[in-house]
């Protein structure tokens, strides 16, 4: 999100956010070497969603731990850096990822290093719950990209599925923050769908500058998103290249189809349930305002 | 070990072990796919000398968890589907590893998946000191794999950099095993240093056959083992050939030094150490006949 998605005047908001921030760093920090500098690298830029959804998602009364956020943005960015990797990507956040600027060999052990901080972290807080749910979302962020392993240049891949794949690999860590927190699980579930789903909208219409990603990197890598599917559905170019033909002018032909606004809806659809999910107990004004803006994004 | 280090007749082990063995099957075929098929192969011809330890460090009277031994060897399996990734290991166990058999994504994947299920079975027991223990050895995990790559091609590397990194790459997690059951890490910290000095001048002595693995591996990969980093003070084209130099002839080089024996002698301190580290309260005679099976073995 290139504007703050909410209101930063919430009471607590800043100083839990900084002290998240200079918490990562020690973290990471902890072991000077390789992937203490790669880690490093890799936190910075990063736009501290699930820390801010931590926090929002707590209840008024009972300021999370900063441990929680620290664990749950740990998690996030070692998956980032085993991901990248395994993509291939070559940029996040605008700047070359681990393994591209230190090799693959360090990508794998920055990940592993900054997973195990991430338990380590949560480990402080004594309670044994949370080691629980971050372990239950790691399990299920490591099944998500074994899921998009098999999907791979499969334009059959069915909605459900690829939506089985957005709450693995985005939804059951959203998930875990919100739970963590002591607040709703099912909100940050269908919010990290619908944050996927916006994700994919992204990258078939976003710009480099604004995202620091490279737009079409799904449909180069055969990642069946929901709107590459549903042109697929009404275009034999867009399919032909999702399953691994020409990608000459498919990126263009997708903005042609409906797909982008069907897909749109679905995350709107998601984003709806996500707000039904809260409860008086929490900043309901906030995380709703902060799941419009998950969906509504340049970045 | 080819043979088991003790006596399987002591009381409970053999039914633990069976359980243990059970468990880690359930743990890693919970999702079925292709990192619990992945998984399953890299759990499979397994020493499982962790789980073992795990059973006799346990006081007698207070016998462990049988997710503690699962989460020690989960942890203990991912780390090995990571680093024969990373080292471009061709046989482990005597068969192909996970990113030859299939391919290097799938190897990055399967670890991380092997690591959260480690975390998700040790938080079934509630004990949030486990969680924290082991993650602080997987923490000394990464560190260790950080620190080999710093230290390859290194001839200069130091004694005392070596050990160090012992005690990361093995160490620790045997410590973490001992502590688990509520014994002296201390005793398994000792241990796992012994176990890895032995396990460097197998590769340097062993047969594919025996070990499993191809040996002259850590002189090919530039490790700087305790064994060749002195048998390099004593020989030159040992010493170019650790510095990424000619290999030819210099495996057998090592072998006419004083390099092994001298080894030995340092892997049987480490083993006297952790003999010292034992108290009444666990068995001692168990795990006197375990230490000295870890540093006496042809595999």
């Amino acid at each position: 999100m290139s504007a703050p998605p909410i209101d930063r005047a919430v009471p607590g908001l800043d100083a839990y956010l900084e002290e998240v921030e200079a918490r990562l760093e020690q973290a990471v920090g902890r072991y000077p070497g390789l992937v203490a500098d790669a880690g490093s690298e890799a936190l910075s830029g990063g736009k501290r969603l699930r820390p801010l959804l931590v926090f929002l998602a707590a209840p008024i009364d009972r300021p999370p731990t900063v441990a929680a956020a620290v664990s749950i943005e740990l998690v996030h960015m070692a998956t980032l850096v085993h991901d990248d990797l395994i993509d291939g990507a070559s940029l996040r956040h605008g700047r070359p990822p681990v393994w591209s600027a230190h090799g693959d060999q360090a990508a794998v052990t920055t990940g592993d290093y900054l997973f195990a901080r991430a338990f380590a972290e949560l480990a402080t807080t004594g309670d044994v719950g949370a080691a629980a749910i971050l372990a239950e979302a790691a399990v299920a962020l490591s099944r998500g990209e074994a899921l998009q392993r098999r999907q791979a240049y499969d334009p059959d891949t069915t909605i459900e599925s690829y939506l089985e794949r957005c709450a693995l690999k985005t939804g059951k860590l959203f998930e875990a923050a919100c739970k963590l927190a002591g607040g709703s699980g099912e909100f940050g579930l269908a919010l990290g769908i619908a944050f996927q789903i916006a994700d994919d909208i992204l990258d078939c219409t976003g710009d480099a500058a604004d995202t620091g990603k490279i737009p079409g990197t799904d449909l180069r890598e055969g990642t069946p998103t929901l709107p590459l599917l549903l042109a697929a559905r009404e275009d034999d170019v867009v399919r032909a290249a999702l399953a691994g033909g020409p990608l000459e002018g498919a990126l263009v032909r997708v903005a042609a189809t409906s797909a982008l606004e069907q897909s749109r809806k679905t995350a709107l659809d998601y984003a709806r349930r996500a707000s039904e999910a809260l409860d008086g107990t929490v900043r309901r004004e906030e995380l709703e305002a902060l799941t419009h803006a998950a969906v509504d994004r340049t970045r």
